[in-house]
């Protein structure tokens, strides 16, 4: 065959054909059910094709996207920017929990309940600009190591979910993040590490204030909670902030069966996608009884669904963004 | 010149030499502002240039991209939405205001104040799914008439205003509605009507709620608001929900002087543009003492600051897209 006969080939097959655009992933059931799917709403000439405009992808972060153990990493920033505020101001540790979290000491910070939690989120999130938020929390990834595996948090996303999200807009499709996380917090990395534009991220958020008395106005951090990202609060964000139901949705945790029931509730094609954590050697292993991404409804009632539930320990070759 | 030598020198050439990408502007000092912007922002070589993913514009509705008198048309909405729900319920009426509204009677219910306003607001926007809400939306578009223009209200659009967002787009921009008016009213005619789709619509919202107790679950509408998109609350959901600070922001009132505010406080180029009602004949003329659309702010402090004051009666050769 000569170049041109070869080229004119090769441009006739899909992409797919040519290169395994999740690598990442074993051949298992769980990656062919996911590429059946995308490769069905994108057939033009199929009878499940969506629109591009209809495309709309979305996952939860923590435990979905990166990991989320032994705590959410957004907590482990919470305890060191207090820390770090601590120093300068020791007065601002007002109660024997924000004590505890200043000085790392996490098992009595949870010992300490959902107050505790609060307590600590809205002295380390609120009182500044949201520039100056960010700044901190871009300082902290840069020098801020996991305890257990010593890797940079931000390199402990998950692969098989960063090739599955560019497949995903390779494909035509608009990528979301829809976490329990912090809004301000995720849109720090989210670009870099997953390809997900600050527009693109919904998150849990903090009371926020118009503020035009200093020579630039700014938006700043208030205490208090203005919006959970969790549970029903997820398909209501969507709504709000999408305006459409999703075709596809990923999650881990039974915060997030509400997100793919919905999604997956809808008319036409409709994709939900389970990471189950099933892998105590290269990661961790929790469902049913984890106080961090605790998964019940979502094994019991998701594979009757047609939810696609990834056994992490099985179906995934290589775990985290930053070690093979 | 032969018709290949033309070719080339043609395509040499920007577009805005070959067809002019706003002809219902005159071509006054407002228009040359606009476009002289649009230009510095998008040309690689100039020290202005901004990347496509910082080109966000965000624009008011109600006064901005269409007209406001003589009241907000989703609140002639709410009335009528109101007299149908009470032909098969009168006794939804529970109160003077409600019942001067299903009558129709807009003077009396102006009368009534905030209270009022909210009471009809309530009544007639709570209480189905997002989507049964939607529908009513678009059927009451399909044969409501505006009292004075006879129009379609969704084509009493700014003609003018359609061709600036169209020709952003063009340039790169992504364009978004950051109104006072309800979020999901809107998204009902924004796409056929500006080209701007669901997840770039920004505006008041009431309660939702997650309904998985029928055949499919659904976000229902509930009474009350939750969130007001007016004066900070523009800068507040526009940071929320966009995540950046955009580089030109259009409104009419002193409800949008927060957004342009904060828009046109940030570093490099930033362009404010405020529509000034002054055509009494082709549309209404009012600014410092209307109830609807009040402008005072706007007018004493934006042209200090930079900002384009569109004079509708001399910068706007056609006014609405339904009509010459």
């Amino acid at each position: 065959m000569n170049i041109l006969k070869l080229t004119v080939v090769m441009a006739a097959l899909p992409l797919a054909a040519l290169a395994d655009p999740m690598p990442s992933w074993t051949g298992s059931e769980a990656k062919q059910q996911i590429i059946s799917f995308i490769d069905a709403v994108t057939d033009p000439a199929g009878e499940s094709y969506v629109t591009p405009a209809e495309r709309i992808a979305v996952f939860d972060n923590d435990g979905t996207l990166w990991a989320e153990q032994p705590v959410y990493f957004q907590f482990i920033f919470a305890m060191d920017r207090l820390a770090e505020l601590a120093k300068e101001d020791p007065s601002i540790l007002t109660t024997p929990a924000l004590k505890a979290a200043a000085a790392g000491d996490l098992k009595t910070v949870l010992e300490g309940g959902h107050d505790a939690l609060i307590e600590v989120v809205n002295a380390s999130h609120s009182g500044s600009s949201v520039e100056a938020f960010q700044t901190a929390v871009a300082e902290w990834l840069e020098t801020a190591r996991h305890p257990e595996t010593e890797l940079p948090y931000d390199q402990m996303t998950y692969q098989p979910m960063v090739e599955l999200l560019r497949y995903l807009r390779d494909e035509g499709f608009k990528t979301y993040i829809v976490s329990g996380g912090g809004l301000h917090f995720m849109r720090v990395f989210a670009e870099q590490a997953y390809g997900i534009p600050p527009e693109q991220i919904l998150g849990t958020y903090g009371e926020t204030a118009y503020d035009a008395n200093g020579d630039t106005p700014v938006i700043v951090k208030g205490p208090g909670i203005a919006f959970i990202d969790d549970k029903d609060g997820k398909p209501i964000n969507i709504e709000r902030t999408i305006g459409r139901r999703p075709i596809l949705a990923g999650g881990n945790s039974d915060g997030d069966f509400a997100m793919l029931e919905w999604t997956t509730a809808g008319p036409g094609p409709r994709l939900g996608v389970l990471i189950h954590h099933t892998d105590a050697d290269r990661e961790w292993a929790y469902d049913r009884e984890s106080p961090i991404g605790r998964l019940v409804d979502g094994l019991d009632k998701g594979p009757g669904m047609g939810w696609v539930i990834v056994d992490m320990a099985n179906d995934w070759s290589r775990i985290y963004t930053g070690a093979n």
